[in-house]
């Protein structure tokens, strides 16, 4: 149920909503939009009778949302959502990008990254402090250590900050230091997890389950907007199907298919979601050609002793041929369209 | 790295291997086999020099394990491994036959769960107190209250207790409560969970990913067994595909192939392998065939009425009669193998 | 659309439906059944007014089908088929068992082969003339040589053969030598193939695609029985997934489907659906436990020396096993259930 | 094995090469370079002598060819190879952008859209007189009355004719008729028609199977090839996957992964790809991004009056949208690069 407010309607109003909404045992949202808020509802386990709040002041409609997801709907918010992190608008009139290598290995390493990505023109720095292994027996991240290197490198750079929390200990931490809080993509349906991220005070970048259909993925974001953190990324980083070209299958079609279903910002990893260090770029194209809002991109000063997810890596040079390629793509679409990147 | 003792090797001379072991910065892990003891190393992020232990007294060789996995793998403990929950054997002579609602309901759904289990042969009780959902606006388990009515089931029909940890908060009341702690396919990658059920004093039921390679689900298995918890049962429950009869694609040659891999039991969940409620029967027989030690089964006293997957669970007369066919299958195979079933 | 005549109609009053039906423009299908006499209506590309055929002699109901496959759906004739293949029946009261090598590579080798399958109970030979091979340098196989071993071995065993037709040059001389003219995975939308298949003579032996949907499994077999060849026998033989523990993943949970929505018998084949020799034998007994009517397995008289597929291929002694035991529990299943192994 | 030839070389040096290899039973692919001639050799079922060449007047050297592709390989050929079209060049300076009905339905459909395609700048038609169509009882296409639209539409506006062979009767006309044959992804596999196809005047286009690896891929293209057909241009459109958004999934690292193996041109064909009209200009710009070559488009006068595929098709006035959007791509990335779009 969505309860959409008329244009002139008060401060006042709204909070009438939100409290007959409580009374009725309910959680409100409140979602402003260019001409007019809405609240959206949620907590019912079936349907609401909308002649709860067709009476209210400065109502205009209460309206059923008929997909399973309603907080990251269309229908619920038609504008297109801008995350901030930092500072750096996603899902805006730019394509924001964010570099850096697998994990943070050492404050060398992870200051380095920073300035290569800064000189690319890059916005965002990505490196995992805690890193969600395979093996147990795999190195698992330097953990607050490496999160203090992180903070460093934006005080050299002014660079945001992206890093991963891989559960509900880590999380805590990440929030303190990061700008925004990776969801890796085993974490998708990390209900916990999710629910944590949206307690946080951090935006967050929601990474595509492995074999997530779309519908899995709007519902994992779901679960985050629902606890009341509106500033969610998605993230594409390819799903696993029979081919064996690539490490996995990156499905740019769900970037459009976002779009219309979503007013949350989607960005790409054409990294992981090829696997392949010569894969990287033409992907990386194809993202932002297809209307992703961002990239996030592993690069590593040296990927030749990367401790991890070095044959995918980047090196500087590569980085920023990317970068500068990306935005001219970016721009020209923006002067054909007439629109921002991030919108529809 | 594995340390195999002589069979005449005494206490001691363990002792002094492990000590050797831990002296080196690496943990030791026993393992006992029916004709002698190995001892397996994990912590060395490379390779060990079987030299170190060679000339210690007891040994009889140092070998490399060439597999990513070590302490789920067959080359390591060449016996099948037999998992006791609350005394019914897993991976031994007889198949094991668990079965119960999806969700816990009610006291009366769950007691008449029970009854109806028990009555039909079954040796373990399946439902679940907390569940993982795909919308965070659906109903998510009982909690607590969920795991009493189960411990209240036990005490009526001593049957054992299997019920899913969700996130390393619930774990504690689990472990409590329940025989033996499910980790769900959403979870086969959560690598805490893992870390922490391998703590746990309980057994671990472990159910493969949706879209797990066999490698990765070994793996995940190691998590547990390298935290000291060596009680673990592996459980298919198909996989993502294209496919579209069914819910998921029942994976049973994955079966044999664990067991040609792992000494660990592994058991099958034909009602999410199939997701529908005239498939189980057949699955269910084929996998006893395929030479599973054990079944997992959604049944519901009234499944018109479940809160969940009434779609694919069986009534208690349906049940009765997969049990009896499927021990019916299971002692014609031994009978005509004369070995246990659990066994290769 | 489905004419369902009464049970006391007599051939002239079938034939005056027919003769309807041609008047229409359209072509009749004359389905016997045990109780009475279907006539299906093909050929028409919107929907055909009952009223045409409801007041016509000895007419019970003109019926809409409602699935796009109509001759071999079980709506359309609700007895399970049986499909005679040189007097060996395959959906009926017994497993049919077909084994034979991959390839025929030489007189000797089909004949050893022969021997082999007839000693361990086998009815059907298998071996393959014309192979569709993935590169063109790839042994492509012996042609109507190979057609005439197979005929030979026939003559000494009483064999019925089954053998791949792969286009619509070969299948003349298919049709001519063999029993069964197999359409492999790869042609399962070969729809001039199919259309061929349709008016041959002899029954069809057609595999499943490998990314085929049980939809379109079913449609590329209406596309024989809508030339007039109701002799079609289903095979699964394995789906291409993610999976990487087996060649391909065997989907045994597509047997139960197909008896439920169509009266062809369903066959598996353990060899391509598993391409591991040690994986045949449980996957072979998960089929008939499933309720497959039959399997097709690769045998060879010495495995390590087969041209194609060796590695999948059971040697004589390990087929006699498979054999035995799997009649084994197919008599188990047909006497605990009272109904023969191939109807529902 | 390549036998490879020096630069100053003369024809009759390479003559004598192969005139050496078919002495020897095999078949010589004279592959003329810039700097220097190769002549493949195929037709050997185990490894050929290097030492057979090497003394041979004019031989550089006598290689062996690590894939099991040849002639498709870049070892074979490096530079790109241009596949023209009625003189349309496909691996070119620009992209070849070739759209079109599904099927062809009626002389004036087709002529409305070959001046649509003229109109947006297009320099192919595409349009299907023979559909393969998973339902026997769907419409199949016109057959030669629809090659006669195609090639008036062909007179009228100087278009090169790209439309489907469905089987090895039809290709005769086929070929007759067009300028280019197209191979189908249900086909891609039917070796017998491969195998005409590398007999046939016309370039082919052959689309990837809807389960293809990339390995098989190639090797389709292989057969054509081997058979003295060199002018192949190959089409991603999509595989199949579990992800339900869209028809099919759209594997677009196909691209650069192609243009690293083989020499061949590789084009997109969004429509099927994605299976949803508002996803096809994405897709469409995505693809240019990755660098393929062309694209194959659906677009009909009346897409909402299609006998088939109206619901992926796009009306004239977004096919010339998108025409004018993907060239601007290519024209973007040619500045920057300085390379060929066709080119690695």
């Amino acid at each position: 149920m969505l309860v959409v407010m008329k244009a002139q309607a008060s401060p006042a109003d709204i909070a009438l909503v939100c409290e007959r909404i409580q009374v009725l045992g309910f959680r409100p949202h409140i979602i402003p939009g260019e001409q007019r808020t809405a609240v959206g509802i949620t907590g019912n386990s079936g349907p609401v009778d909308p002649a709860e709040f067709e009476q209210l002041h400065g109502v205009a409609e209460a309206i059923r949302v008929s997909k399973p997801y309603k907080l990251v709907s269309r229908e619920t918010k038609p504008e297109s959502t801008v995350v901030f992190v930092k500072g750096v608008p996603v899902g805006g009139e730019e394509i924001a990008l964010c570099g850096g290598p697998c994990a943070v290995e050492s404050r060398d390493q992870i200051l380095a990254s920073a300035r290569a990505v800064k000189a690319a023109g890059g916005q965002l720095l990505r490196g995992g402090a805690y890193k969600p292994r395979t093996s147990p027996y795999s190195f698992q991240g330097l953990g607050e250590e490496g999160l203090r290197y992180l903070a460093e490198a934006r005080e050299q750079t002014g660079l945001g900050i992206v890093t991963e929390a891989v559960d509900t200990e880590s999380i805590d931490l990440v929030e303190d230091y990061a700008d925004c809080i990776q969801i890796g993509a085993r974490n998708m349906q990390n209900f916990s997890l999710l629910r944590r991220a949206g307690r946080a005070k951090k935006p967050v970048l929601l990474k595509r389950g492995m074999s997530s259909t779309l519908e899995e993925f709007l519902m994992a974001a779901e679960y985050i907007l629902s606890e009341g953190n509106y500033n969610v990324i998605l993230c594409e980083r390819g799903v696993r199907t029979f081919a064996d070209h690539s490490r996995n299958t990156l499905d740019l079609s769900v970037v459009p298919a976002v779009k219309t279903l979503s007013h949350l910002p989607i960005i790409v990893d054409p990294s992981h979601g090829t696997g392949k260090r010569d894969k990287v770029l033409p992907m990386a194209l194809a993202s932002v050609a297809a209307g992703a809002a961002g990239l996030i991109v592993e690069m590593h000063p040296a990927p030749e002793r990367a401790l991890s997810d070095g044959y995918q890596s980047l090196d500087p040079e590569e980085f920023a041929e990317l970068a500068s390629e990306c935005r001219a793509i970016a721009e020209l679409l923006r002067s054909r369209r007439r629109v921002p990147v991030g919108a529809l």
